[in-house]
């Protein structure tokens, strides 16, 4: 693992690692699915998304589902949440009434058409999710000139940009791009850098700019403000926190992106509402056959009873890290495929803050303090309950040997973990404010081990199109069958797009 | 008027206009205002503000109020909401209820901790007023190859900076820098203008990126997503769109922006709960005579009566422009600086639009459609009410001549003018979905004659000051006395500054 800044913008690049989605409906399908049993694997978005659909066909859908609850990942914890990791002791989540963190999926990307297409038709109010918020803080620890100040985004792309633009404008004015840029083409471009690098006067200077904060702001009466100075050229490039940032906002993480009120897991709640029915709950897939005729899914209830279900088709939503355990008749090859992909270690805490500092002493309303900061990468504030009294701030989120590492301690050692970071960014306020904690390390969660698939380049080749396809009369769907993995969206339209063919079949 | 980009550009600057605000609380005030008689000239924020302050402090507050409500400018209009233009026809609000436009005031930003401060005091319930979404289309007649297009500002930030990064990359390669930036620097620059910009390969090219949006968005199965091409350099710099964003918001348009659910006059409604017992309403004030022993107001109530009210003190919270207008017993060198200062036509028309065409066919959820078509400047979309079935879209926002030309149209004529210039940018939707309309032309308003003090370089020097200091017994207080003007934040950190003042001299 490498350290610094570029530890961040690997984050950076897990958070972008879904990008946007393609489907906007589900699939129009005709004719009917009467008489035709379904069995469906999981509860999940993917699995109520098909149970919702296919119900809606005709078809007869049995939903199994391990847990006492459906969602899958999409959960928020919130007072009487309980987690048991593997392994682990058992967490209750204490916060207070009306606090929650959404320890799975957390965002609702504008692109995500398909989960957005379903909390309009469910009715799921949405708020928005402050993704982008450049008055957060960056911390850096290893950033050379800057390091362990609380310096803000905003400071950040306008200083970058500033410097950046005084230097291309300067050389453009010495003549030394004469080569390249035609002259007309030099008074554009030096017109577009006087505005985007607020570049002053015949010299073409970057002083700074009241979009990097002023050191006294403007008020009433005689107060016109005092503008702050800004950081240093040479500083900013060794320090390397200039990438911190870029030009713009990578897929799917530009705004506006969303969030429903109250929790993600009212949309797990939203499709549960329409689907129980359906779901037979704390079933337990122990083995998948199939024959000529029919398919057959063998299932321990909570009482240890197990039972068979019978059906034309399965959809199995199961992870692939869990499905590689359950005794199946697939063919090697298939088995081989859904081994073939590795499943990300991911670790979240919330922190319930009797105290809401980061507005009221730092005025950072939502958004993500970014930090080098060892296995912490992120302390996201919230984005609900405004100038409130308490909330719940996100105080890391951590993949790969972080989440490892991390996931080894106890629950209440992660939070002590969580709060000598959280303090040397906050001092004074973090430890301080902290009520209590929840955690969660995906792949210690039993029925999911791991937060979502990571395709190599190799098994996106070779295994994943082998898994696309199904064995008989079973497919698969889920997030790790679209190139949305990690998101709510790829569950939903890979549902869409195994339905589709499923039906079709049925249909022949 | 300049056309084409730089009037956008003269728009930006607009509403950056005010900056931010200083002050986070009152001014902690001790002693007694028992037996002390103030009378508040207007009950909009700076009014309010001040009754319920020094009420809190035992004085004995009059507020005279010409209109029949509360909040000034603080309005939001909504069914039953009804505005007569001075010289125009009554115009009542036909929107859903539910519906509502905020005509006046409509962001506050995190910078303005004194507006924020009485939300958080009133619990008036905050949402994210989405003030930057680059997903939302930036549309100019005026701009040379790009006319006419519906360009994203996503795409115009990520392939500026791309091709600008680019640029630099290859001239600092090819040696063209070398004597002015060391080769250490040299290797982070570059590392950095990779990031920023983009840039692929040994060749340091901007070959598009996702951020500006793909050709065939990433999604389930096979689709791995078609990446979209950049616009080109040249054609950029021609088009001069560049310019319509830059490094950073300029103060205090950075985000959080918030607005208050259910609309601005929430926060009217707020203080007037509390100082509701203090107004008296529908009273015009006609003039304003001093002695030594007290100030004497002549007011004018609804029926006609005019009476007088004597008191130690006066806070006038009138508008300049309307003020001027008033009989008073100032001095000259008063006078002359009351009319030493220009209010700034400014109007502002809702739109109720019966489906939310913005959302579910261009996924643009809030933000500003930026525009050069004459006297429209941004077309502005609710950042409320999220996927549901209607929504009020702000028509147009502009000042000067602009705003001085459509005010002289009808209402009706106004909402023709301002639909024909949607449905450019939104064709065969914006006309269709159209319902009803709402505008102000704020200086046509009575009681207000502008939207905000418009301070010279010069005014500043001299008139500002005179009125800062009051006279005799008489102090004002508003947005116009503020580095704040046109903003609720100059309203109440005015009114804090001189309540102070009174409050020392009443102690004295």
């Amino acid at each position: 693992m490498v350290g610094g800044s570029a530890l961040l913008l690997n984050t950076m690049n897990a958070w972008g690692m879904g990008i946007a989605s393609q489907a906007v409906a589900p699939p129009q399908l005709s004719g009917s699915g009467k008489g035709k049993k379904i069995v469906i694997l999981g509860a999940g978005l993917a699995g109520m998304t098909a149970a919702y659909e296919l119900a809606k066909l005709g078809y007869d859908c049995q939903v199994l589902e391990a847990r006492h609850f459906a969602g899958g990942r999409c959960q928020s914890a919130r007072k009487g949440f309980a987690l048991q990791e593997l392994g682990g002791e058992t967490q209750h989540c204490k916060f207070d009434q009306g606090q929650y963190i959404n320890h799975g999926p957390w965002r609702i990307p504008l692109d995500h058409q398909s989960t957005l297409y379903y909390t309009r038709q469910f009715d799921v109010p949405l708020e928005v999710m402050v993704n982008e918020n450049d008055h957060a803080f960056v911390y850096m620890e290893d950033a050379g000139p800057l390091s362990k100040q609380r310096l803000r985004g905003e400071q950040l792309k306008a200083d970058m940009r500033g410097h950046v633009s005084e230097l291309l404008a300067k050389s453009v004015k010495g003549g030394l791009l004469d080569q390249q840029v035609t002259q007309d083409d030099q008074m554009l471009l030096l017109d577009y850098l006087k505005h985007e690098g607020a570049l002053e006067g015949p010299e073409l200077q970057y002083k700074g700019r009241s979009g990097r904060g002023y050191a006294v702001n403007p008020g009433a009466g005689l107060v016109a403000g005092t503008p702050s100075d800004p950081l240093g050229f040479r500083d900013l490039l060794a320090a390397k926190v200039g990438k911190v940032y870029s030009a713009v906002q990578d897929f799917p993480m530009h705004g506006t992106m969303f969030q429903p009120v109250g929790g993600m897991d009212q949309i797990a709640k939203a499709f549960e509402k329409r689907v129980r029915r359906h779901i037979r709950y704390g079933a337990e897939v122990q083995s998948i056959r199939q024959n000529a005729e029919q398919v057959l899914v063998t299932y321990k209830d909570a009482g240890g009873k197990v039972s068979t279900i019978g059906a034309d088709y399965c959809l199995c939503t199961i992870p692939l890290s869990v499905l590689r355990m359950i005794d199946t008749d697939f063919t090697d090859k298939f088995k081989t495929a859904i081994r073939g992909v590795a499943y990300a270690p991911v670790g979240k805490i919330g922190l319930q803050m009797n105290r809401r500092f980061w507005e009221e002493d730092e005025r950072i309303y939502g958004g993500h303090v970014l930090t080098d900061l060892k296995a912490i990468n992120t302390i996201s504030l919230p984005s609900t309950g405004w100038q409130s009294r308490k909330g719940v701030v996100l105080g890391y989120y951590h993949y790969a040997l972080d989440a490892i590492e991390v996931s080894a301690l106890s629950p209440a050692e992660r939070a002590q973990f969580a709060l000598d970071a959280g303090e040397k960014i906050f001092p004074g306020a973090y430890r301080s404010s902290f009520e209590n904690a929840f955690s969660v390390a995906w792949h210690r969660v039993q029925y999911n081990l791991g937060g979502w698939a990571e395709w190599t380049d190799d098994g996106r080749k070779d295994a994943y199109p082998t898994l696309q396809e199904g064995e008989g009369r079973v497919m698969l769907a889920g997030e790790h069958l679209s190139y949305l993995t990690g998101w709510q969206a790829g569950a939903i339209e890979s549902a869409w797009q195994q339905i589709e063919k499923i039906h079709r079949r049925a249909m022949a």
